[in-house]
C-alpha cells in the first residue's frame, strides 16, 4: 500500500531536515537511509522537481529542504514521489452513476480518503519530535551530530533553522 | 495507494457475487469488469490460488466464489492479489530501536492499520447490499440478469445462494 519508493523519499526526507539546514550529500543521504545511491538520485531528481528539496552547488553543497520541517506535510513528498490515484469518478465510464461512486469505488476512495487526510496533517517536525519514541534513523544521530558541527564550523548555513527537537538538542 | 490489479480483482469478484452461485466464465468477468483477458486470467489465477474463488469445468463451467458474500470481505481479496506490507519492524535494521518502530514508521503503519481495519470489516455483501447508492458495475446489471435467468433455466445452481439484496430483486 505504501510503496519503497515513498518509504525512501521519507527516509531521505527525515535525513535531510536532521541536518538542520546544512546541505546534505546524496552520498550521506545514501549511507545514513540506506537507499542505493542510483535509487536515490532518482527519487531526490523527483522530490527537486516537485519542489519539496532543492540542491545548492559549491564545496559544501547538497539537498536542503524548501520548506521548515513543521511546514512540510508527509502528504506533500508522498505526493512528489507517487500520488494517490483518488477516484473521483467512475473508473468504468458508467454514464448511469452520474457524480455518484458506487459503493465499491466509494469505500476505496474513503480508505485513500482517509490516509491522505492523515499524512496531511502530519509535519516532518512531527514526526522528529514525537515524545518518547526512538529517533528516526538514530544509528546515524552520532554521525548526523558530527557532521552538522563541523559544516558549522566550515561554513555559515544556508537556512538557519531552530533546532527541530528540543528533545534531539539534549542528545 | 490502491493498485489497479486490487482494483480489478475486486471488480471481479464483486461481478461473480452478482452472478449469484452461477458459474461466471473469464470471457463475461472481463466483459462485464472491463478488465482485458489476459490480465484477468492473471488476477483469477492468484484470487483460486489464495482460495477466495474457484474455477468449476465444464459445459456451465466458470467461476464462482468459495465463500457466502457476506463472509468474504475486502480484505481477502486484497490479500489474495497484493498483501500489505504492514511495518512490523525498523525497515533499516537498526538494532537500538529493538521492538519499537520509529515515528516515521510507526505513522507509516498506522495508516496501513487504519485502512486493512476497514477492509476486514466490509464484506462484498456490504458493497452489494449498500441502501441507496448506484449498484457496482450497474451498467450490465440486466445483462447478469439475463444470463443468470438463462444459467437457472439450463442447469440447476452448484451453490444455492439467497437474493444477494432485497433492492437488486426489485430492479
Amino acid at each position: 500500500m505504501i510503496s519503497q519508493s515513498v518509504e525512501y523519499a521519507l527516509r531521505s526526507i527525515v535525513t535531510i531536515a536532521q541536518h538542520e539546514g546544512h546541505p546534505c550529500t546524496a552520498q550521506q543521504i545514501s549511507v545514513i537511509t540506506q537507499v542505493p545511491a542510483p535509487y536515490l538520485s532518482k527519487l531526490m531528481q523527483r522530490l527537486v522537481r516537485a519542489g519539496v528539496a532543492k540542491s545548492q552547488r559549491g564545496l559544501h553543497g547538497g539537498f536542503v529542504l524548501t520548506k521548515e520541517p513543521g511546514e512540510l506535510t508527509i502528504w506533500e513528498v508522498v505526493d512528489a514521489v507517487e500520488p494517490f490515484k483518488r477516484i473521483h469518478e467512475c473508473p468504468l465510464g458508467i454514464k448511469s452513476h452520474g457524480a455518484l461512486l458506487c459503493p465499491l469505488h466509494q469505500r476505496l476512495d474513503n480508505a485513500m480518503a482517509m490516509v491522505e487526510k492523515q499524512f496531511r496533517e502530519t509535519t516532518i517536525e512531527d514526526v522528529l519530535a514525537e515524545p518518547g519514541a526512538v529517533t528516526p534513523l538514530c544509528q546515524h544521530q552520532k554521525t548526523i551530530q558530527i557532521q552538522t558541527n563541523l559544516a558549522a564550523r566550515k561554513l555559515a548555513p544556508t537556512v538557519t533553522r531552530k533546532k527541530v527537537t528540543e528533545k534531539k538538542s539534549k542528545e
